[in-house]
């Protein structure tokens, strides 16, 4: 039987677990922007810092994270991004979706119109094909805007949805 | 006959006059993501934080500014943005497409490979007919991003080039 994922908000206690994750999935140089050796200190800028943070458990073991911010400053306030990670040892079991949709229903519950990721590498077959499911299109691609790191430069998709 | 614009990287004593443009374009809420009260200090931190900051001066006078910046951390580092401002008083004097022409080589020169711009106001025609000018495109449309003071939310376009 699978287990049950909860979502919550993140809370300062959580951030090793997060750490964990972050410097996990960022090190493989395949889905973030994020340099492979981002360090301690510089993720939990990105992850705490004017966000909303929120982590998946599973048996309160956390699983994944999430968080939610401003795409833009001042008149373009009113769009977020989001970015998602999910611990390596805990892929396929439905984490990303489960989390994209709390996402999206606590972006507008925040007030914001549209969500808008600026950064999904376009060789993330999966990712790509789990927002298309949620209902994000893609409304631009960068080219060769992505240093991957098996396969070079390759382009980047910017992906929106209405809230 | 038409006074020679000169452009030069722009340094701390230069700031004042650079705020005084800044605030002049910011407060019409028709160009730039930057809340039209935008204060003096955030101005500051948006021009020479992590950035190639310059002006263009006629006699001396600075009569605009632009800031080169990378557009995005670690592996999308080598795509560079770049922001433009021209003084209110000091238009239609071509200053808008020598601070172009100059970013361009001056981004190639530090090292990046493309010109990004994010924020493009799909209202400002003179913008997007300098940008295709120079020989950028516009790669994407983020529809309804950008509160504008008269038109109320409009489209953004994403530009880009390759340097």
């Amino acid at each position: 039987m699978t287990k049950p994922i909860t979502i919550r908000p993140a809370i300062e206690d959580d951030f090793d677990a997060m750490w964990l994750i972050f410097h996990q999935v960022v090190a493989s140089g395949d889905t973030y922007v994020y340099a492979p050796d981002t360090n301690e200190e510089e993720c939990h800028k990105i992850l705490f810092e004017n966000t909303h943070p929120f982590v998946a458990t599973i048996d309160d073991n956390i699983v994944g994270l999430f968080v939610i911010r401003q795409n833009k400053t001042g008149l373009g306030s009113h769009v977020c991004n989001a970015g998602f990670m999910v611990s390596l040892d805990h892929r396929r079991q439905g984490i990303g979706k489960v989390m994209g949709q709390y996402a999206l229903k606590e972006a507008k519950k925040i007030g914001f119109k549209a969500m808008q990721y600026n950064v999904v590498v376009s060789t993330n077959d999966k990712a790509i094909a789990l927002w298309k499911s949620l209902g994000f299109t893609i409304i631009g691609t960068v080219p060769q805007a992505y240093q991957h790191s098996k396969h070079g430069l390759v382009d980047i998709y910017i992906m929106h949805r209405f809230l």
